[in-house]
């Protein structure tokens, strides 16, 4: 319906509305850490609707919704996949009359998307084949509590051109910094998801090392997301190079911090001296999650305040 | 046990009751689209046991329990039924001492009887194979809320012999109002269960046309049931020619209105003209659901206000 | 992490705590039977980590943690066991970053110890393998509300040699009572697991009979806990002898009382005579799981209040 604020992609925001959203987040986690009651969302009810299902994003919207004082409806779709019950329009139009907020963890981004234009309220995408907007924006927030702002920045993306890597680029776009994207062939991300093209903002290199040198961020994810595991042993062959290590980050800018969505495996995509050493913040990305998200759906229902 | 009111059939409770009920569920829908605080039930708990899943009955009553103040403990029953791991009478006796209202969704009617029976708390029928209370609760609401009082109107329902035909005859006796039943033969009303026998509020015809002329209320269901999928096949031959479609409601009050419980499958039981049309009021059908829930919650543990 | 307390084990606590627990769980049961508020953990939010399904342990909880005011949520690990999917360390890690409290109810009690050797925040035992604290801790409350304190008090435990018989004798060495203990050969208790030694505390009968004779408490359990179900044939010969009936009570002292953590099967572990009987509490036992685990969850959180 027109009028109502999804985030259904990174680039449904603007740059100046994630300025506010950062900034927010700090304070919405400050006073977590604090025990300050925050409620802004009290009375407010959030669905969840999983088709895939994820403990982090679970906890983080479900826990991060309490602390707002708002409630959360969980529901899984078990067998039966969203659309195949009913229509998507019709469990939109029936799920938006009776709560405030819903997010939802698809496959495909068109039924994100269905279900988003037939909702009265706003939808959030807490994954989809094509992206992930929620970690991007926990994972800027987490950068730049621990650096400075982004803006200028090197991001190296090491690994599968998915979900993340497109929502990387988005950002990169819209948020004025670099991606260096380093895919084995066959995995490259896919520019007609996208919509960048290369430009400053979007470099690729044939190796993973060209990647990381001088990057801010190492970051990189599992070599078989979720609904890929009958590519696991293709995939496992042509990644061997793909793992994240201390040559990468020794090559990378002195200061470069190591981000990993979760969960990781050490040995193929990382070694565990990597994401389990000094340059790792991944424990404060998992963390921050919850609170850019709390900021999200703070916005998404009330604006700036 | 003795004192204590439950919602297993529509008759549970008194015309004069649903009087107060709807005059209730007015004011608490009011309050909802005003963002006002309604925490009758504040520190009580509902507990939600599921046999058969069902995203649009759970939604409603656990957002209506949190906009009343109140929490939700969400069972699902698994592989395992209700009074298998144990007798349904200890299983009663026990959730009963920890929450302060249960809702069940199972199978047969006697096993929410056996539940209630030993239960020290108010139990809400939120399906059964032989009644859909709460259903035809929203619907009356929802019929009112549109047009006036239900009393000497004619309701058309036509298809199914189900829970929901049950339902609406036991209300329109209580209620004083008349329900035209059509249904393919095989599939009629059974009246061991309603104990309502034919008479002004209750005809039966054969041709579904018939059922609909005049009527004030045209309002039909699934061919099949959840439980009933093996007969899938025979049912939709037998029901070919229950679909309502713009021919029954032309021959319906011009101001009829249509409805539906949903999930609906469009070019079967109703047509797409029909269910999307201007006479169609099944959103705000799905919506009261919650609405009128959350009045016979307050109800069965406040009483009246 | 250093400095957390956690409940993993009986002996996690002091005798002196328990005297606090015991109190302090009378006054929020009083409190909650009066419908008087008592929000201690209010925003404090309790993650509930099932490997196990369990209706009693999920209520309880559940429903605790709403009546103090708190919020949960409710993690199922579904197919995959903890520690599948990624280290136990780092769902330690991510998970105790989000929530205040975790309850886990899993199989071995060196998974339970992996994630609190990584969690920021206290873990509680819901049921392993080896032990069943927050079933013991209820079961001495409820002796104690009928009768009066346990110390000196002999209990018999007629049965399997499980978690909950380990339980009672970590209890009784602690608590400074007598476990009376029969088990059919074959199932006996591991004093590896346990560490309590045969005493005045911990004493073995070969007659089911003979161990009841005095007893203050008569208690058992199912023959079959979940997860030996392969085991039920042989179980049900071995055990022929070990129910609980008329003729155990009567030798036991007048004023006995009879209780069991439920689901039970009359006729197997206990004859309907005993557990539908006059000295059986095994409701109240039920209920007191609620109130004792919130009074654990506040001294967990906020020491004493």
């Amino acid at each position: 319906m027109a009028g109502i604020q999804h985030y259904l992609q990174f680039n449904d925001l603007s740059a100046d509305t994630y300025a506010y959203l950062f900034e927010r987040a700090a304070l919405i986690k400050k006073r977590f850490k604090g025990y300050e009651k925050h409620h802004t969302l009290a009375d407010r009810t959030l669905a969840l609707i999983f088709e895939k299902a994820s403990t982090r994003t679970r906890v983080s919207f479900e826990a991060g919704m309490y602390q707002l004082g708002g409630s959360v409806v969980h529901l899984t779709t078990g067998d039966s996949q969203l659309g195949r019950a009913e229509p998507i329009e019709d469990s939109a139009k029936v799920i938006s009359r009776m709560v405030d907020l819903v997010m939802i963890r698809t496959y495909e981004q068109t039924k994100i998307e269905a279900f988003a234009a037939h909702s009265r309220v706003p939808v959030i995408n807490g994954l989809t084949n094509e992206f992930h907007p929620c970690q991007i924006l926990a994972d800027i927030f987490t950068y730049q509590e621990h650096r400075s702002s982004i803006k200028g920045k090197v991001v190296a993306w090491v690994g599968d051109g998915n979900n993340m890597a497109n929502t990387w680029l988005q950002a990169a776009e819209l948020l004025d910094f670099s991606v260096h994207v380093s895919t084995p062939r066959g995995y490259e991300v896919d520019q007609s998801v996208t919509g960048v093209r290369r430009s400053e903002h979007y470099k690729v290199f044939k190796d993973p090392m060209d990647a990381c040198r001088g990057a801010d961020l190492v970051t990189t994810d599992v070599w078989t997301s979720m609904g890929y595991e009958a590519e696991n042993e293709a995939r496992r062959k042509a990644f061997a190079d793909w793992c994240v290590d201390a040559d990468m980050m020794r090559v990378a800018a002195p200061d470069a911090l190591f981000m990993h969505c979760l969960p990781a495996h050490r040995g193929e995509e990382v070694e565990a001296d990597v994401i389990d050493g000094p340059q790792s913040v991944v424990w404060d990305e998992a963390e921050n999650r919850m609170h850019a998200q709390k900021a999200l759906m703070e916005y998404l229902l009330l604006g700036r305040l």
